[in-house]
């Protein structure tokens, strides 16, 4: 049943892993996705191809960008903007291609926004999972320690509830198996397949 | 994350072969589950056992079942009554255990009613997934057949409509497999999950 592609939005708290995830997606082709490319104002390092690695482009052209509302999302790291182009996300999407996007949780906020049909991914740190026994055996943190994983924790799970997925990150083979599920599942979601079925019978 | 098990209702038009698949998970191991031991007038037969195979009850202990809802969904076969028992599903959910229900398409739309957080996946014929090729591809079919299967089409997808999931059954191991990632997708869903975590540190 041909249909939309997924866009697949992989974020969770920094620190969390999600580049080495999506590294291991990509190492044992877990499943077939498209990347998006990132627009930058940063200078290409050498080798780095324009329209492959990222689009580089000017100060004003980014802003202009920006004022068109041709990005998804876009921030600003070391004195360089960053940021998602819309029209090539859209036009994999409509060529049923899946497209990966990791990206940071305010990015993935916007992009929710923007396109609240995507199936957002929240990896959560081990230790979240594993914060209960901490708790109950503590002695082995100081208390201080222990109230401020605490208020993260809290902090954290704010951040998941807008997610339609919560991955523990405890290997990474284990979180690249369950978010080879979540696309699995989602290819076959009644709310993603129905219209193409309805539109097969409706065109007689 | 310790939750509630997920009750997984297997149905789909009759003949799409529920009992077949549900087999294959059986056999192939392909994720752990419980039985749902329904309740029946029918008698036992030899080698059946009371409260494994069945619940061997009378006429009239049946209807008392169905008057006290303690019946999730019930019907009449061949002149003898079958039905699903709630309280043991509830008590296996709240054990944590995945109970799975292969049901048809009535007893599936009851089972919503009354367990709305439940997994509804609809088994899908593999010449639905087909007919646009079949249609395209006229001249195999007199225009009788073809308008037969349109109707019958039509009425396949209003029914999927109330699903969560659509699988085709094209070859037992393929919609073992999508069913598989659905219930590995499902035990990472956000809200599945996150009861619990909020639970955690809110009792500290």
């Amino acid at each position: 049943m041909a249909s939309k592609g997924l866009l697949l939005v992989l974020s969770g708290p920094s620190g969390v892993g999600k580049g080495t995830v999506k590294s291991a997606i990509v190492e044992t082709k877990a499943f077939p996705f498209e990347y998006s490319v990132s627009m930058t104002t940063r200078k290409p390092r050498p080798g780095e191809v324009d329209g492959k690695d990222y689009y580089f482009v000017s100060v004003d052209r980014f802003k202009e960008a920006i004022n068109q509302g041709e990005l998804i999302e876009y921030n600003q790291y070391v004195g360089n903007y960053y940021g998602t182009p819309l029209a090539p996300v859209k036009k994999m999407l409509s060529e049923g291609k899946d497209v990966l996007l990791e990206i940071d949780v305010n990015g993935a906020q916007k992009v929710r926004q923007q396109m609240p049909d995507g199936v957002f991914i929240f990896l959560t740190p081990p230790d979240l999972h594993e914060l209960k026994h901490r708790l109950v055996h503590r002695g082995t943190d100081s208390e201080t320690v222990i109230q401020n994983r605490m208020k993260q924790a809290r902090n954290e799970i704010m951040m998941m509830s807008d997610y339609d997925y919560a991955v523990v990150n405890d290997t990474v083979a284990n979180a690249v198996s369950h978010i080879k599920a979540i696309v699995e599942a989602e290819h076959v979601s009644v709310k993603r397949v129905i219209d193409s079925y309805r539109k097969m019978v409706e065109e007689d």
